[in-house]
């Protein structure tokens, strides 16, 4: 489409055209990404047109205005919606509260000008908050108008400022507006500089209040509406409250959808050279939250001074770029540094927040690119062999010959390569190549595609030692009777998930349990799961917002129901506990990145022990507790496990124990069905249960909130008998 | 992720990576697009694997066979998914019946060569439609088998060649497979190359059945799955039946998810210059359906000729690609050279078969860009002036000195330029200068945003020449009354849409009847709306597939419901009619590409005529009818209008009266809910209702098909009451 209006042909602009002054607002790849010029292009910076810069008939000279911003390296404005007329309009006692009407010609500026250069700002005398009910109204009524000319010059992002720590009615026709219109724009939601400036703000009565509460219940107001279009923006001013000085308070914005600064002038210095610069505070903090790139800086005139030193407004817009101008760069580098490992080719950037379903290795075959995944982490099968290796060591210090070793589960065999070089190492080693033991293998797999593999690779690269078994490992103890195998020495397994045993490794060992001697060694011989509290809006919507379209309606879902076949003739899955619930009520697998931990540590939840000769149960009920340090939203549990494989050889995902370089299991997300607030002090208990039944097994959770006055609040239990989530056997 | 296996590393190919001579099958752009090079690399032609060249342990060697085919500019391989040792299995009578286990090995190949290189062909002798019970129960354990290997595999195409007309078994086991499997590959269904070689083919039973139909019954029987998914492959053997010879049955698979043709080696004979070359016949049927450089040519040996003579293959490879290399250039070039028309910006080839849902700019107030884009069609803004002229020159052939011209629901404003340019060219045209007419312009418009820039315009272009009126032109006729407004000698108005009367301009217009003199002129006089039936699966199944996301659950629709609060303050639109139903039941606008017409040409739905001073009802009741030529899928009816503005002076989007350059409307489509089969003979009735009530307007509509036996059968009622597709006053 061209952005040009019929305008154009009608009276060409007779400035120079904006296109030319102003630099698009795509990111650009810098070849030199540390010079000036590549920050400029890379960061963008708008100005917030106020009071101090009206000329007159500014409304109808927006083109020229641009021009200008553009040569003090402005990339964008922040322009009242209804024009500046309106903006600045005071109503006032008696005033007959008429507003000017909106009045900012869009012919004035080719549409796609409109939608990359401006940012649409409601005007600051709105206030559907106000204790006067008729004003109230009013602001209301012309709230909506604006909205409507946002739509209709189809600007592609909005502000609205908030003057109120509580701005119920405010939510709620902005929740309104973002579900229920089909013209979508970003919403900037811009906070007050601090909770006392607030209209409502009350010395008493707001103690528990930061700016972050006021967000997030304007966030849960607008019933987490999606942070791809419903954003934060915040306010800097010359005096930075506490949270945004104290870590673990402004670590929470992390977990935030972040858009924009607005830096008030009045918060700039005068550095050693003259020119306007923010203190190192400020720059700190800008820092610490430049998560990326995307996120914009605003400058807000508070004097004209701009108006008698033109200067100054270039001085302030370098200042803010050379505050984060590199931080980005810098930890792109750090990351690509890291990721230059050459024991795997996971590019783990683009699994950033994806969900992903855990795998049900038991209840569905695996797919070779799947296998071949797993294959590359090197570091895994390494720890393997280093726990055979101990293990062989340990048996065979009575001098045996022989050592009769079943890997159950084997895939395509790469255990099955890395127990023969065990082998191996361990005759090179602990007996000089004289009175070799030898390994007898078995390896048990069920899933028939598998098997052709392993075959192959038996003929190919095993010299066919190996006795290859297709066979679920839970039918293993009558196939050996049968087949009058031998009882094994070490039985080795890897079917580990995330959270430890979401892939029913206790179910299929325990299967194994009556073809063992008493002296068989399980590796692993012991897993235990981990959880942490965690808080990100983003997950939380991420989960919600999950459809199903029509291609997809039929694909099996990890509940307890089936795909059931249509009068129709098509297939479709049904969801009785509603979409929603069903999405809400599961266990992912996240590579987590827009989040935060609640806690400094995680803390353990299910544990099991092989061989599980006493054939204990393998249910289990445990309540973790964690004490909150902040104001937050709890949005789930990142979820956790460790492996020991044989003694001291172990594998793990628990952060604080983490095997470096291993990258086969991402955190297991644990989430409830909305974000729950906390606030410091308060205790909160995560009620899990791990429950089996014939078919399969499944958790139950659900978290209890204890306020330190000691009143009890409790979550829905979620995924109540497998519904949504259920691994089958 | 890397497409290394670790068997990579313990048995490295010895022979050459097949990377190197196999060229990569993803669309390049070549700087000489006619050149032979450039064809090879756009044009994919793939070898079927047959007895013909099986050698020694083939499915062992997959590597160097493929090699050995890229030196034969093959870019892929149809290859049987079990191994060829499989594949050739023959069961014969008193066999036991155990055919060949799976057996062709995963790592012989990296994933992604799998991925890209190979297509895996159903073993040939898997017959679930067998009459010999046991025999199709067998087959339908081993295509299950077979199917789950391809997953396993992670080939992306797979191959199963139909040996009957009438195969529901085998349908009913893809169908299932396709709704409910989370892998995802396509399935190429290749038809048999005549009808009479099928195994149930019947000379008495078989009469009414041709290729196209063996395929749309497969195809209904798998629920009309995507054809993204499900796709059909033409075998083109040595004769070709009459079904690819006409013109009218062969352009069916035009509007079908084409995706191979099988050419046999029998159909080839030898050039001049002694190399193999197609027939005519042959070449022309293949450009014909080339409609696009993704569909792929496979070449399967008849006979074992390319054993002995190994030139040959790289022959047949050739002559596929000479057959089709500049077809879908040439098209491509006359598509640019034609929308090279520098009357207007728009790129028509990105909205090729995407649904639009039609404009309802009653009830929702259209946006700047919206009015932007429309502005661009500078043809239809200059009939509206010659219309204009014409009125002037008949109303000022009294000598009067001043004309009132309303224009009813003015947008931005670009007809009111044009009657003003309409003014000057009839007095420099019919008054010479002298004594010139007076236009007096009134602009009615409904939307407060378009009034801002009308009043811009006013003072801008106009000279403050034009009397702005924000209202509905439906309270005109009060308004006029009260400010003492001239009675109109003109009303202009643009209020049409792909379907003529769907956005309303009959209520629109008949809202100012009382404000009109009896001489007062319309422009436009009468619009009619037109139909044609066409066949699509493609449109079908994207009307179908249409789903909701979860954030836009609450997005107003086109049905009677409105979105609701629900309890947990999100919003949500309910569809008791159900999904599919609601996406079926509405009209759309689309830019028609992959469908075909079945008939010569439209016929007449709805006239409306203005000034209606007799007040006659808009409610309309319509049957129209249309006889069948072919066997066909009818998916539903292609909608179009003329528009006669003044006397002569016409617009129209009617094929065969279409306005040369106008862009402002693409067809309209009016789905049926299921594709109805049509024969030859047949003759089909589209019953269509428009509906008023209170609130607003509907159309409701059915199809009867009458068979030449007399039998009539009807499809549902569609949008019955307006539930699906309303369209609000």
């Amino acid at each position: 489409m061209s952005g040009r209006t019929y305008a154009d042909d009608l009276f060409p602009l007779k400035t120079d055209h904006p296109d030319e002054h102003m630099s698009v607002s795509t990111t650009s790849t810098p070849s030199s990404p540390n010079s000036v010029d590549a920050a400029n292009s890379r960061i963008h910076v708008g100005w917030m047109t106020t009071p101090m810069d009206v000329v007159e008939d500014l409304d109808r000279n927006v083109a020229p205005y641009c021009t200008k911003l553009g040569e003090f390296k402005y990339n964008f404005v922040v322009f009242p919606v209804g024009g500046v007329v309106r903006a600045y309009w005071k109503p006032v006692e008696g005033n007959e509260k008429h507003p000017p009407v909106i009045d900012l010609p869009d012919v004035q500026l080719g549409n796609n000008l409109w939608e990359s250069y401006v940012t649409g700002k409601i005007s600051p005398w709105i206030d559907c908050d106000s204790p006067d009910t008729d004003f109230a109204a009013l602001s209301e009524e012309h709230l909506i108008k604006e909205l409507n000319y946002i739509c209709y010059l189809g600007l592609q992002s909005m502000t609205i400022e908030l003057k109120r720590i509580s701005s119920p009615k405010t939510a709620a026709i902005m929740n309104k507006w973002l579900w229920t219109k089909n013209s979508r724009f970003i919403v900037w939601v811009q906070l007050p500089s601090s909770v006392e400036i607030c209209a409502d703000y009350d010395y008493f009565s707001s103690s528990n209040v930061d700016l972050w509460t006021i967000w997030a219940d304007f966030r849960k107001q607008c019933n987490n509406f999606s942070g791809v279009y419903l954003q934060v923006v915040l306010t800097i001013s010359a005096d930075l409250p506490d949270e945004f000085m104290e870590e673990k308070l402004v670590n929470r914005w992390k977990a935030e959808p972040l858009a924009a600064f607005v830096v008030e002038t009045s918060a700039f210095g005068t550095a050693r050279s003259g020119e306007a610069a923010l203190p190192n505070s400020h720059i700190s903090l800008l820092k610490y939250l430049w998560t990326s790139d995307s996120l914009r800086l605003v400058l807000r005139a508070t004097t004209d001074t701009h108006k008698y030193n033109i200067q100054i407004k270039s001085e302030y817009s370098l200042a803010l770029r050379q505050a984060v101008r590199d931080v980005h760069y810098k930890r792109q580098q750090e990351l690509d540094e890291g990721s230059n490992d050459s024991s795997h080719s996971l590019n783990v950037g683009e699994y950033k927040d994806v969900l992903q379903a855990p795998l049900q290795p038991l209840s569905e075959n695996l797919d070779s690119g799947v296998y071949n995944t797993f294959e590359q982490d090197k570091m895994k099968y390494d720890v393997y062999e280093a726990a055979v290796v101990g293990a062989l060591k340990d048996l065979g210090a009575d001098g045996r010959k022989t050592c009769v070793v079943y890997l159950l589960g084997g895939g395509r065999g790469p255990i099955g390569t890395k127990i023969l070089r065990a082998e191996k190492e361990y005759n090179t080693t602990f007996r000089q190549g004289k009175d070799p033991l030898k390994v007898k293998l078995y390896i048990v797999e069920k899933n028939t595609n598998a098997i052709v593999t392993l075959k192959f690779m038996n003929s190919r690269s095993w010299k066919r030692r190996v006795t290859i078994v297709e066979s679920d490992m839970r039918s293993l103890p009558g196939i050996a009777r049968d087949r009058g195998f031998e009882q094994p020495d070490i039985i080795v397994s890897e079917l580990l998930g995330s959270f430890g045993d979401n892939e029913l490794s206790p179910e299929c060992l325990d299967g194994v349990t009556d073809f063992l001697k008493p002296t068989t060694i399980s590796i692993p011989q012991k897993y235990t799961s981990y959880v942490k509290p965690i808080m990100s809006s983003h997950i939380h919507q991420t989960i919600k917002a999950q459809s199903i379209p029509y291609l997809s309606r039929a694909l099996p879902c990890h509940g307890r129901g089936e795909p059931e076949l249509e009068e129709d003739g098509s297939w479709v899955q049904k969801f009785p506990q509603g979409n929603v619930v069903s999405n809400m009520d599961q266990i992912y697998v996240v590579y987590l990145s827009k989040y935060i931990p609640l806690a400094e540590s995680t803390k353990p939840v299910f544990s099991f022990e092989h061989p599980n000769f006493l054939k204990k149960s393998n249910e289990r009920s445990e309540i973790i507790e964690f004490v909150m340090d902040r104001n937050a939203d709890l949005m789930g549990f990142g979820g956790y496990f460790d492996l020991q494989l044989y003694k001291t050889v172990m594998l793990s995902i628990e952060p604080s124990t983490q095997t470096a370089g291993m990258l086969s299991w991402f955190p297991a997300v644990i989430p409830l069905r909305d974000q729950l607030r906390v606030a410091e002090g308060d205790t909160i208990r995560l009620k899990i249960d791990r429950k089996i039944d014939e078919g399969g097994v499944w958790y139950e959770w659900r978290v209890e909130l204890k306020k330190p006055n000691g009143e009890i609040t409790s979550t829905p239990l979620q995924n109540s008998n497998g519904e949504s989530y259920y691994m089958r056997m």
